[in-house]
């Protein structure tokens, strides 16, 4: 095991459940310094765990471990901190409670103080939905996070994107072998659709018709639909990509007790400073609505990733995007 | 039966099948002048019927009966003409054989000439995979075609809009029900999973946003989902979508023993007046293609439809967008 776990307790959630004996696995990178000012957290994005943030951390880059002390807290519902899939009973399986950005980010402020005793962060940066929750600790603790970063993201999850995200469900409900959560064995036809119906999603127009799959070693479209995306989702466990579709079909960094609804009041609590980074051509996390939300944010600045790498621009695999963002992390921790 | 049936006897299919009493279902408006100089053709779209397509057609719009006989052929699958759905054994439900663009515009020539007389056509106008069987038409017969209006379509399917059609097919094909075809109930959960996976790409982001769906009368967006797009796929039969399907995926105007694949050899050999039509933000036909399908063609013009409907610019739902079409195609039709 290459992780930690905080044993968070009983949790009680904002939906009302109470997750007993709450998990945050989370996994440190570097060395807290002395007065603790040089922390970085950065959590996961949808089905991702802490490794898969791993290409963004190294030696030289932004994200180094000889500077800066980096949490990866995996989100809930990812497999490593609780999930669907090591609940113990009652809460398993298809009784996973409904999981917020907020509650994540609460428990992951608990890791953060109770754990490290930290109270400022240089920074706090994600991909994806770990942009989205990126965002809710802008604005949840303004006070305490001097710098965001959140790339190919949002704060808000927009209605096209809850209907992308439908597609993908009701792909994988599609399939009777997943019967409603109490699968015994995965119902990989509809993990296998989902791998399908997510690699439009996923990249750009322009990156299947210059064929760029081949860079990762792929040998036909076909190869990469089976070999990469059918696979990517056969991994994961289907309870645990609908606890987090949920968290993410409902992500509004505003929609908590705190905020009550109020987006722009929310986004104007962002006092960090903020580098808002779209892909270019992002599918579903379109450029144009990060565009209205930094125009909301006081601090923030929205510098779109150029190419046709779409959301996986902000996915570790091609070179150029990730040296973009890692030049942008640069600058701004700089600032 | 308020459409006719041209009994095109057996044809042979490109790929080598021989389709046994193959109907052609067709409905025309307005009466053949004694030169037969007015003949419009419009064949149909991917599900869609020749009553889809009477939107575009009307007293003082482009497509005025008064004016023109205007000839909607249903493409094969579709429900009308030979389809899974209605193949006498044994070619019937999931050994439909493979049917492509190239044979159903031979199969459209042979209704045009052999039915009617028919030596001139004064434009063949569609949208989506009929964009694509207008382009077809063009390079097949290039001195018979005078003008092409293909809208929302392309030349030739994309890697992007192959792989978008995946999701789509496996989203259907995970409903055990679906049963490889050889269903005797239709597989629901399927069809509204493919209504759910088709939701995101028929229209753009900012109609999301925008709630546009208002308009169409729905009350919320789940009713939309619903009420639209489960109940649009709930009509047709399982194995027509994916005769169509495979159809569309497989849609290229050079890939038949005319052009051999030589796509620009087929671009260049339209010598039809053409105004290429894409939809601003259509997702899986964007205007990129077009633009490139453009530059290839000896008499063409590229002209986006403006706003926010993605590939649904072109389904007739919205009026500022069927405005924008029938002008344009008003303008063709008197150059």
């Amino acid at each position: 095991m290459d992780y930690e776990i905080f044993e968070a307790g009983d949790v009680v959630l904002q939906h009302g459940a109470t997750l007993r004996g709450t998990q945050l696995a989370f996994k440190t990178y570097g060395k807290l310094n002395a007065d603790k000012t040089n922390v970085i957290v950065y959590p996961t994005w949808y089905s991702g765990q802490h490794a898969d943030n791993e290409w963004l951390i190294g030696a030289g880059m932004a994200l180094d471990p000889a500077k800066y002390f980096i949490i990866v807290p995996n989100m809930l519902g990812n497999g490593l901190s609780s999930s669907p899939s090591n609940m113990p009973e009652p809460y398993n399986k298809s009784r996973f409670p409904h999981v917020t950005l907020y509650d994540n980010v609460m428990l992951q402020h608990r890791l953060v103080t109770e754990k490290f005793g930290i109270t400022k962060i240089k920074l706090v940066v994600g991909w994806s939905m770990g942009a989205q929750q990126t965002n809710q600790w802008g604005c949840l603790f303004p006070d305490m996070v001097e710098r965001i970063a959140p790339f190919c993201g949002s704060a808000k999850t927009a209605p096209h994107n809850f209907v992308f995200l439908e597609g993908v469900r009701s792909a994988l409900c599609a399939d009777a072998a997943w019967d409603r959560g109490w699968y015994l064995t995965p119902p990989t036809k509809g993990l296998r659709a989902v791998g399908r119906v997510y690699a439009g999603w996923g990249l750009s127009q322009p990156f299947y018709m210059q064929e760029l799959w081949r860079g990762l070693g792929f040998s036909s479209l076909e190869d990469f639909l089976i070999g990469f995306w059918e696979g990517f989702f056969l991994r994961r466990d289907a309870n645990n990509l609908l606890a987090m579709l949920w968290t993410w079909q409902n992500g509004d960094i505003s929609d908590n007790p705190v905020f009550k609804g109020d987006f722009k009041k929310a986004l104007g609590a962002i006092k960090a400073k903020a580098m808002v980074m779209p892909g270019e051509m992002d599918l579903y996390f379109p450029v144009a609505d990060n565009v209205v939300e930094v125009s909301h944010m006081p601090n923030a600045e929205c510098c779109p990733i150029p190419g046709v790498w779409g959301h996986f621009a902000g996915g570790g695999a091609h070179a150029e995007d990730t040296a973009f963002i890692d030049a942008k992390i640069k600058a701004l921790l700089a600032s």
